[in-house]
């Protein structure tokens, strides 16, 4: 607390009452700001508009017509896609619809009744079945374990992935832990990418469970800021060099390449566990709208394209992270009351205030208007241990109201800090 | 048998021996036919061509961004649409993506781990979980139950539908049935519509399980081949009327509207079903592609249009029909070795052969080189007690290659009854 130890009580009284004035201005303007959610904004979407001149202009049936039913995982040119952006094989690749997240839930509720194909039996059937969540992470992550009853266990993470001398004492003492959740590159809402040592020791660990998996949500694969790319060690490679070829299951989306409602997404990993996925998904789907993956790839093109393409999601997000650096560079530097990362890509900044502040900043800035990711959801059942996480969600929010979204927000970290300091006096 | 009843033994031989020159002449010609999905043509999608102009070219801004997250129950417009044409309320309708039947699956899984709305506890935690299999019925429906591990009870079906003496005695007797596959229109594959007295029994049936539902798939609403349609009960309003409001979940799609891989389909139902399927998928995902919807939307403007557009299916698919009955007529009249019926809708004629002869029908017409629905199919496990059904699916093979089919098919038929008949003798 190096900045206001230099001030007497009295002027921390004076400057805590100047932001209290502060607020009450910024309540009488009714604001409406809104950065709860990792959106892509406006302008983002307009880019991939010229996509829609290719929906059934292309040669739809020459693999098999893409207006009929067949081709169970995809277009051949989808599978391709994927496997480019997620350096895996194409024949690792299933291809699904315009949600990556119904493919995790879709794998862990038939996995909890019917088992995977290394389950001796349904998870259903275990005392208890357990997923380890580093946190903070993302919260449709644990909310899908929470709706299908399974107990979550914390996890802390560090600048290289999550905390790896934890996880491997649990998984290996602990049959009942089934999976972990992992979003490996430009982390949901760390921002960090995982060291090649943090992906080989989840790919070689030791683990009770045979049938434990890794959930590799990779949302942020391709999604740089700037020109310097973070690097991720391929985990289903490294999980077949250790011998535990089905212990990774891969996911990603074009929902932050394209259009968030309408994009396509995939499913991978080995060839076993494709063929078994294959095989459940042959009774629920004739698969996933195969026009849809046609407009996607005829539009995206190739790989020299998509780098491309999401230099230019870049070019109108950028500005935005750094507005936010500013802010809190000038609004909460050298205070000591929060601490914030400035990840090379993705969607989130990551804030962490003096801990026990975390709920009170939420709560105060949603009385002025300001709507946050709640604080907490970025842990299990919504309980932040220190109650001091805080999602940032820049993308969305002009660059008008960003700023003012963060002056308000950095008047509420200083005025909630400042309270509890004179507080703790 | 009262056409070969009047021929002596050795005139059957003598015809059996005729039939058996005629498939040896049909094996030289190394045919490829197929018949064994409910697939549309290729001149029936060419018909909804017309819809690709409008994706991502109308206001699709004006609810909100269909090209970004949000609905998680679709768009005003495509709950409209359904709700249209299953004559419920729109907000008795949530739109899925491109199939129901994955609907369907995610709707019983989801009861099989979690229970439904009204049950005390998850299926899982039944002794047993039984459905009742209205038979012939839709294979898929019965690959989803074995998939699940939910037992099928096979139910009689007749000309008004299920036998529903036996579906009221044992749905009140037994606890362990939570539900009962429909589709009640233009039946798969019997082709009959379920009278009001079958929709009004089972609406009103005294249930064991208070969590008893009847998935009602009604895949052929509006498939009418034929200027008289027939009429079906509103199944959801009789459940209103006999107090059992959440009994029925309704599912109907475009799959055979416009595109079979690239539609929009629906789970319809009363508001508290609707509520708690709403609750639940909010964890599993964003909604599905509104983009699709708005291009479906606005192709598809409104039931005047739609009922123009189902009779423009139907002029393609009615001659191939016809060329069934015709050939059935002509080749299988009189000869009391079959009876069919003659739909007037769907997508299917029934056909129902000497008993313990289907099997060896299917196997004989394969080698042929005449891929049917496999016999058996549409029975729960496969199993046809009496061996006698075949699904006749004509609508995608082109008209000559589907009189060469039924020359096939026909002379197969012909050929194993007669065997049996001279077996029997």
């Amino acid at each position: 607390m190096n900045y206001y130890k230099d001030l007497s009580q009295e002027a921390l009284i004076k400057r805590r009452d100047m932001l209290e004035e502060k607020l009450e201005i910024y309540k009488a303007q009714n604001l409406a700001l809104n950065m709860s959610r990792g959106k892509p904004c406006t302008e983002q979407l307009e880019i991939s508009n010229d996509m829609f001149q290719y929906m059934g202009k292309t040669d739809i049936t020459q693999e098999l017509d893409y207006r009929n039913y067949g081709l169970l995982d995809g277009t051949r040119a989808a599978k391709t896609l994927f496997a480019n952006i997620l350096e895996v094989d194409a024949s690792e690749v299933i291809v699904g619809g315009n949600s990556s997240l119904i493919l995790m839930y879709d794998t862990i509720i038939k996995a909890m009744l019917l088992g995977n194909n290394d389950s001796d039996k349904p998870w259903v059937k275990e005392k208890k079945v357990k997923f380890l969540c580093p946190s903070p992470g993302y919260d449709r992550h644990f909310s899908i374990c929470e709706s299908l009853g399974i107990e979550m266990i914390t996890i802390g993470m560090n600048a290289y992935g999550p905390d790896m001398d934890e996880v491997e004492r649990l998984v290996k003492e602990d049959s009942c832990i089934k999976g972990i959740w992992c979003v490996p590159k430009y982390s949901n809402p760390t921002g960090i990418t995982y060291s090649d040592e943090v992906v080989d020791r989840l790919a070689s660990m030791e683990t009770a469970a045979k049938d434990f998996r890794i959930f590799w949500d990779n949302a942020y694969v391709i999604h740089h800021l700037y020109s310097e790319h973070d690097r991720l060690k391929n985990i289903l490679a490294a999980c077949k060099t250790y011998n535990h070829p089905n212990r990774a299951y891969l996911f990603a989306s074009t929902s932050k390449v394209t259009f968030p409602g309408a994009g396509i997404s995939c499913i991978a990993g080995s060839e076993a566990n494709m063929d078994f996925i294959r095989s459940q998904m042959s009774v629920q789907t004739i698969g996933a709208n195969k026009l849809n993956m046609a407009m996607h790839t005829d539009f995206l093109k190739d790989m020299d394209f998509v780098a491309e393409h999401m230099e230019e999601h870049a070019a109108l997000i950028r500005p935005k992270f750094e507005i936010v650096y500013k802010a809190f560079d000038k609004c909460l530097g050298e205070k000591n009351i929060a601490i914030w990362n400035k990840p090379k890509g993705g969607y989130f900044i990551n804030l962490d205030l003096m801990p026990g502040t975390a709920k009170a900043v939420d709560q105060l800035a949603k009385s002025l208007g300001l709507v946050l990711t709640p604080a907490g959801a970025t842990f299990p059942y919504s309980k932040d241990p220190r109650d001091m996480n805080i999602r940032i969600a820049p993308t969305y929010p002009s660059l008008e109201e960003l700023k003012l979204a963060m002056e308000v927000l950095c008047a509420c970290i200083e005025y909630v800090c400042l309270n509890k300091i004179l507080d703790n006096d």
